[in-house]
């Protein structure tokens, strides 16, 4: 059976989310794209924290997001992700940051990239288990195909 | 020579540290205190930084705050830390929030209390080394002496 | 039919939240507990956000904070929040937060209290509506009630 | 004269900037970049704060960030802020995040661009005022024949 195909979270803004323009300030869609790869890497192979625990840490080296819509507190917002690439030592996700209205209508409110590379607790780069590259590979080929 | 008594810093408050009330979200007091122990631990024995690096952590256990006036962005606000109490596993400090005008004049912003304890890095609570509590106890002392 | 007596919300420790120590920052407990009672304010009258573009500021004026057991990423953590005054200019709300296991059993993270002072956006002090104090006040008779 | 031709700002990396990775957080790096043009603006023009209380908004549309090293609890970070471009309604800046050692050495930790558009307090666009694009145009073309 191949594994799940993609990843989509729900939240909901909150008041510390804002800034005074009364929107939601712009380095927060960072950690909703964060909370976005939790869940997809959950999924498709496990928990990022038991990762961590085994000594894979995963860091942020090149990020990139296009703002097109403000969000604004308590706004019901999507993030959508999906495996965008993986190599060895690395991997990559890109965004869809909805908000779901009321009538549940979507409107793109930002889109975003990341690329991470692969560390081990000492801070050097390592290579991905084996076994997680095969997954992630299936599943984006999975996603691929069924699109 | 009596160790400093003492320790203020200054920072200017930033976009992100706003909601959309217009104010400084009240959860970035806390931040604010904790650099300025940060600065007092600093002065008084040596950098937090190396503490925790030698095996020491020190975790809040309980935390007060008293908002008189909010700040603003790009206020000037300047945080007065005391040390309130030393034990063998635990201190206190004590904080005055001040804004400060362009003519020099202060504002009382805010007042806050946190204390904490020892911890090791197993997440054990352990004692202060002696020398540490020795230095805040005579700083302690030199400030109410002076004072 | 009285109000809904209580309000608990459920999340999910992001990475953003934790700090070097591991656990998730103190200062972010008051970001749930501003969750929480926004949770509340919304089941026992009408949301926050309605009240704010109708010129309504809820400002905490007091905080406190006790620290028990670490939250950690990936922790699922529920904030209790419960109506703990209403006065004709004023708020206050109680919060239990504690660590949900995956068999389901509970632990005690912290204990928290607000007070919340009602303002115009002027920043002025003002009343709270009638009814929303009367609404408040039934969901308190209630709870005690039924408690 | 010519204005000032750059801006460099320093910070003392938070407690609460770092995450469990030891690291800090890659979110923040947008908080410092928010820093180090609002210090550029105050420089070449006149405080942010002032423009936004005049109906000038500044939103970021589009952010991209690389991660070079990690920055640790504690560290001494410069911020080098350089105004890239300058249009009508939009103007983009780059960043040099270094981290500045006791003896005065740097190590480059991140580049970012940001693109920022301006908007009235309606959120539509806007021009940029045509005084503050021109100070803008001369304080670029000095730094360029300066360079």
């Amino acid at each position: 059976m191949p594994p799940p195909l993609n990843a989509s979270i729900e939240l909901r803004v909150r008041y510390a989310e804002t800034d005074q323009m009364g929107f939601v300030y712009h380095a927060n869609y960072l950690v909703w794209c964060d909370m976005g790869r939790t869940e997809l890497i959950r999924r498709v192979w496990r928990p990022y924290a038991e990762l961590e625990r085994e000594g894979l840490l995963l860091a942020v080296t090149d990020a990139s997001l296009r703002y097109l819509q403000p969000a604004r507190f308590d706004d019901l917002v999507r993030i959508e992700t999906t495996l965008e690439a993986v190599r060895s030592r690395a991997v990559s996700f890109t965004y869809d940051v909805v908000r779901v209205g009321e009538d549940g209508s979507t409107r793109r409110l930002a889109t975003a990239r990341t690329d991470l590379m692969a560390l081990d607790p000492s801070g050097a780069t390592r290579t991905l288990p084996r076994e997680m590259v095969q997954a992630f590979r299936e599943a984006k080929a999975a996603r691929e195909a069924g699109a």
